[in-house]
């Protein structure tokens, strides 16, 4: 599979001229194995649904959109490891219009168990599951929900569908080789399905008729024993009259009562598209090595899903999204912007004597997790009281580790750097092992450190320091000059407990990774390989939910004006797709999350064979060289992760 | 109205800092009248239609696609002569999702007729129809037809719908002023009425149930009247159970079954929407001042359509595309493409001899018609004799005059203009008077005519007279140099029945005007402008429906490769898109036939005001300066059409 140019199926005849005319006709021209089929009205129940629709595969780097053109289908083969999620696309575009109502026609996609050949199965509705790809400004982004194990999707002329497959491989899943299939069908549409729906006109005139049958013999006391026999006789003539009727006819046969079962959606017309899977021994760490930390902003939860701060709902509102995320692999934090970009972080909205606080930081896929500095929700104490009341209970525990303060986004000039030391210390007073994150690209602008910019960036951990243990630094200030990295790196203490984190926002641009709509598949997971090989040790996101603002759950998602198309939004409301709550995730975090299990790659194979073999991994296979230059393409990605199953796996080790 | 960029409806809030964080939030907050009918599900019977839905208006040079914003709703203003068609377009987004099921919500259009205070009337149905606008490789570009004078249409989270609403006004409606309405009613979704239908299951039950009742009656005559009676009783309490199950709630009320009319779709939480149209004294000629011939291919309609040459089904086809783009104040040929480019061109498929003959050459809306050289059905006789006995009945007949004959696709070399010149020799010795076109767009490539190419172009009237009467030139040719079309026409011998007339095809590209899918409306209006300030006499487009082979009439619709998309497709198989057999027309068709009522306005002004008034009317509007510079805007249209009103009208005639 190859996310490049379309090949052509035929050959392409010669063009008969210069201009105009009888040019290139029939160069498209594909075999129909009986053409009367499709003539007239098509019957989707007599025809191959191969003639009804195009089905391929596509890598899940690719943006599928509606204007893709058709390619071989060819049966999918993934690697996975255990703990992770491997997706893949299959896009579907009729060859036809069968439907005749606006929609080309109707297709059933269907998907079964994975099953080892020990029996061992990956289940569907739990491991395995099925999204629709629709576009946000006309871009593939957004995942929404399909129904499983079956699901019907409306195919509109001349537009290609895509359905995101992913597969979800539990910690203890046996490894081994699992197959399964995907079946679609083009079937009738629902304009025709509906026909045999009995609606609201049809439905009035049957209630009439039996309610006839029914005045016809009531009241049965008052009347002779004869009149009765009339009566009764008129109305079960009605009644089998009734039962002959349109109404019924599909359900009536010679044998009574048509089975049901006989609507079984898999027929010998479907496409059957082959899923085999291998997992192998290997366990993603249940706690990501890579802490990739991802604000959700609190108020465009507020203003949406109309909760006000504090109250029950708000608190239900929170909760419901800290968990969804979290299968994403990520150590999402609740962000409310304030005055000069001063921002309140907290990942857990309960204060720390609360037993959800423990529920949320022991939770061993958080790999970070923000204190706030001052009260989410005003409690009556003081700003200070509280803020010593958290860190006395929170670094007593275990997870302490895990802890992390975040005050500032971007401090531009002195002021803001003494806000943030200010802040540090009383910070450090009440615990002096607390770690200050900070995120920045520029010195003081009112107070240059340095005689260029660079050089002035360079100096902030000197800056900053003992106020800041994580160093942040936009991806952006590091451009295509790899190379600086390791002078940022040379300035950061790791021996005092200092790391150096990224982050994207708005820049770096293209062709640099980052998440914007917009930008390729490969573009997107690379975000996370830049990490890898630049050498930082945690990330951070602005945003994840940072869309404008709307006072309906269900109001159209606009991306915020004077960001680029995307920034700031990984996931949508559900309720903007369908009557789901359930949020619905971009193709960008599903991109993200590939990327961090990537990390997990890297690292096994660096734990056997040395971080620059790793390096050396992911030069040689193409994927990634640099910010301008990593792969369009999906196969080096395969092609690195057969690398480290062939080279890691553990009957390897013997 | 205008085609440009949006314009915002709120003041830009101050974006809060440079990078990320909280920047920009709210920029586009709108008022909600009631926020609370908006949390949780929405119910579109308790909301006013504008909560949940954007509408506005664009004039028929707007490229409404997918990803346009909002603008103000403002009433409509139309202008129409008689026999002529005017159209708007109206646009939808949803607002919020209400309808829960992949789409965002269903809305209900219905348009009213269109009446005048002396109580005449334009019919919906008739006058008025409403066709929604489809994309064509994502371009909006198919007028698929709506229902009428009620249509339900599904919107999408985050899409534009648009509706292409045309007025076709009678040769003989009074003029005067007609108002009327277009309402748009947010509904609930069809899922949701989808469970108000009954499924099998559910028809499947309530057949066993009533099976039931009738079983437990019969036989009545082998049974006692007691056991009658009690078989009697339960029955019937059983039919009453069913009345009241949930099939049949809805209909159940305390005053029995409910009225059929309160489904009413007008409520008042419609969005109203006032149409006013002024039809003014002047009528469109019935013949077209310019008689505009477009190719139809019938090896395409023989292919999609399965018909076979000759047969009475393949008849039937081409006698319904020809009755069908009439409309279009077109004059069609069907064209079947030879060796070397040459054509077999007819725009009657029966011969001269059969009634069909008169009937579509006397038609008073043909401006032109092709005369086939060789017998277009194989009929025994020699190709010489059908010639001559073709052009002899023909030559009698009144509708002789708006004969042609077009015999070869821009010949290229001196063996291309001998085969035109043995032609032409045929058909003159038959009929001295027949006129034969040539299209072309250079000389014979191996005896140059001159020393530039230019220049030899220009001498093509000298090499092919007399077998040339119409010359019919590329418009690439001219490219954007005006002042060339008067040295082509100082080569024509008006007095000696010649005529200069112009094609586009291929080229010219960007940004001069011609047909192809992506220009913009006004590029495609602006043909037209083109031939008139140009003063050609005639126009000739290679294809209407030279799309790529396919072997079933709803097969997906391909342009053909090598061409610029929509080059040669000006309408589609309606079997694409729905049931219906009739054909889809594009929006560059129905701009076509704008730019030949344009026509008829300058020829009016022209014949009030001269030529030279005509063409500084088309400049001084800003409508059409060039090929390189007309108007982007509609505006300029409405201003040229008012003009011509104003000056032209029969009460300034007094």
């Amino acid at each position: 599979m190859e996310n490049s140019e379309n090949h052509q199926e035929t050959i392409v005849p010669p063009v008969e001229g210069v201009a105009g005319g009888g040019t290139a006709y029939g160069w498209s021209e594909t075999l129909v194995r009986d053409p009367n089929l499709l003539k007239g009205a098509i019957d989707p129940a007599k025809v191959h649904s191969s003639e009804l629709v195009h089905v391929w595969c596509m890598p899940s780097t690719a943006n599928v959109g509606p204007q893709d053109m058709p390619r071989e289908l060819e049966p999918i083969s993934l690697l996975a490891a255990r703990n992770e999620r491997e997706s893949v696309q299959i896009a579907i575009r009729p060859k036809v219009s069968w439907a005749g109502s606006g929609i080309a026609g109707t297709v059933q996609v269907q998907c079964t168990d994975l099953r080892s050949t020990s029996g061992d199965r990956l289940v569907v509705g739990e491991s395995l599951r099925m999204r629709r790809v629709v576009p946000v400004i006309g871009v593939p982004d957004a995942l929404v929900p399909l129904e499983l194990p079956l699901t019907q999707l409306n195919l509109f002329p001349g537009e290609t569908t895509a359905i995101w497959v992913s597969i979800d491989v539990p910690n203890a899943q046996p490894p081994g080789q699992y197959e399964g299939e995907l079946i679609i069908t083009a079937t009738g549409d629902v304009t025709e399905s509906t026909a045999q729906f009995l609606g609201k006109s049809e439905r009035h005139q049957l209630y009439g008729e039996l309610k006839n049958c029914l005045d016809v013999v009531e009241p049965i006391d008052g009347k002779s024993p004869d009149e009765l026999v009339e009566r009764v006789k008129s109305a079960t003539s009605s009644l089998r009259r009734i039962l002959l009727s349109p109404p019924f006819s599909d359900l009536y046969s010679e044998n009574g009562v048509v089975d049901m079962m006989d609507e079984d959606a898999i027929t010998n017309h479907s496409i059957r598209l082959k899923l085999t899977l291998t997992v192998w021994d290997f366990v993603l760490p249940v706690t990501p090595s890579l802490p990739a930390v991802i604000g959700i902003s609190d108020t465009v939860i507020e203003d949406r899903f109309g909760v006000e701060h504090g109250s029950s709902e708000w608190y239900e509102a929170l909760d419901q999204h800290y968990k969804w995320l979290l299968q994403y692999k990520i150590s999402p934090y609740f962000c409310r912007w304030r005055e000069n970009m001063r921002v309140l972080t907290y990942t857990c909205p309960w204060p720390a004597d609360h037993p959800k606080s423990d529920e949320y930081y022991s939770d061993p896929r958080l790999a970070a997790y923000a204190v706030p500095y001052s009260p989410v929700v005003s409690c009556g104490d003081t700003a200070k009281d509280t803020l010593q009341r958290e860190v006395e209970i929170l670094r007593t525990k275990n997870h302490w580790r895990k802890a992390y303060f975040y005050l500032w986004d971007e401090p531009l000039n002195l002021e803001h750097y003494e806000g943030i030391r200010n802040m540090a210390s009383d910070i450090h007073a009440y615990a002096p092992d607390a770690r200050i994150m900070t995120t920045y690209y520029c010195g003081p602008s009112d107070s240059p450190l340095a005689s260029n910019n660079f050089e002035a960036f360079l100096k902030i951990p000197e800056f900053l320091r003992p106020h800041t243990q994580i160093y942040c630094t936009s991806e952006w200030v590091i451009g295509n000059r790899e190379e600086l990295a390791k002078d940022i790196i040379a300035e950061i203490q790791p021996e005092n407990g200092e790391e150096w984190w990224t982050y994207v926002c708005m820049g770096p641009s293209d062709p640099h990774p980052n998440w914007h709509l917009g930008m390729r598949g490969t573009q997107h997971r690379a975000v996370m390989w830049r990490v890898w090989k630049e050498g930082g040790t945690g990330f951070l996101y602005w945003g994840a939910n940072c869309y404008e603002k709307a006072m309906s759950p269900s109001a159209e998602i606009r991306f915020r004006r004077g960001l680029p198309p995307g920034d700031g939004v990984l996931y949508y409301p559900g309720q903007v797709f369908s009557s789901s709550q359930e949020p619905v995730a971009s193709l960008r975090l599903e991109r993200l999350l590939s990327g961090l299990q990537d990390i997990e790659y890297f690292k096994l194979y660096a734990s056997r064979f040395g971080r620059d073999e790793s390096l050396h991994l992911l030069e040689k296979t193409g994927m990634y060289q640099g910010p301008e230059r990593y792969t369009h393409e999906h196969m080096p990605i395969d092609v690195m992760r057969g690398e480290v199953f062939r080279t890691c796996r553990s009957d390897n080790n013997i």
